[in-house]
């Protein structure tokens, strides 16, 4: 992905210096993602509806049944895909300036099908990958008939900006001697402790996304 | 909120087991979230953007600027929000048995503004005890110029639904066999050590919500 330059609707106007429209920041920010949420219109009204995705190259991927009603309707028009992850509690000493640190991106296009078996087995890959990197080698590959079963689409991410803030505390001059804690509290996601099906306890425990290790805390 | 039936939008018509119309259900998932996604129409296109939010009562609250687009739009309007938790990994014997521990909430409806000083100042106050109770008794609270700049909106929680799935691998019999580890990674967030501003360090710490003590994970 080339970076493109911001489109009327990508174009953020509000806190413009939180903007960023270079596929460095919005691959990070979707590689972060096991969800994102996607707008779409379907029978007269307006849907907001998650589900899991993962990148390949310059596309974001979903997928889902066949006869599934959000795969079809979002290979019947446009839709706007929607990421974020909350990295912090920006604590102010005044209330109005209490903020959040984020990192979230912003995609509009239309999903196009990935249909051919040969794309649909390397997606699906690719998602295995994106849950536990090296996992592939060890599990059962979908079968034609669970291939055959399933929809995959995929989204260009040439219409995308992503919308950072990730510093602390902006209060005002005058509200500097207020006695209170203030600053930031991060927050991350954290892994827990693997509980194992029956029988699967003594194999080795499966990896975990590079994304999911960066946002270990302290 | 008395939990009401769904209506044809909030059905779940994929895996209805995993549907949740109950108030108690539909209120946790809001509780947990800091922000939430918006899917809603303007200028001919279809968006989907994310915005800090809080519950009160029956209702979902979000705040912007006085001008701000999405606050506008949103006032013009139905909408509909997602808010989505991802709670584990779960890994199967299988590719195609793979899958996710999350729990979401979909809201239909539109927007309505809260305009009286009187209740902006007891949203706002909501909002940071959301964020971090007790707090309000600390900071400066916002002031009437502050208050005025701000538009609060709240949605009514009445037609919505959410999705939970919380359980473990559900592998085909004939997959039992294959030699790898299967299970659930559980995923939580985890609150880090607090970043004071300069000159704060010896003030007590804030509090946190109870939804994020609840998600710490062993």
């Amino acid at each position: 992905m080339t970076a493109l330059p911001p489109s009327p609707r990508t174009t953020i106007r509000r806190k413009p210096d939180r903007g960023h429209y270079d596929a460095t920041s919005i691959h990070a920010i979707v590689d972060a993602a096991f969800v994102c949420q996607i707008a779409f219109n379907s029978a007269g009204s307006v849907h907001c509806l998650p589900t899991a995705c993962w990148r390949d190259g310059d596309h974001l991927y979903i997928h889902g049944a066949n006869n599934s009603r959000l795969i079809n309707a979002l290979l019947g028009g446009e839709c706007s895909v929607c990421i974020t992850h909350v990295d912090g509690l920006v604590l102010a000493r005044s209330a109005f300036h209490h903020s959040m640190n984020f990192r979230s991106v912003v995609i509009y296009g239309q999903f196009a099908a990935v249909d051919h078996a040969d794309d649909k087995a390397r997606a699906m890959a690719s998602f295995l990958e994106h849950v536990s990197p090296g996992r592939n080698a060890h599990v059962r590959p979908a079968s034609p008939a669970e291939l055959a079963g399933t929809r995959i689409l995929r989204l260009a991410l040439h219409e995308a900006a992503a919308k950072i803030r990730n510093w602390g505390v902006e209060d005002s001059a005058e509200d500097m001697s207020i006695p209170v804690w203030a600053g930031v509290v991060p927050l991350g996601r954290q892994a827990g402790v693997p509980v194992a099906e029956t029988g699967c306890a003594d194999f080795p425990l499966p990896s975990l996304p590079a994304a999911l290790q960066k946002e270990a805390l302290p």
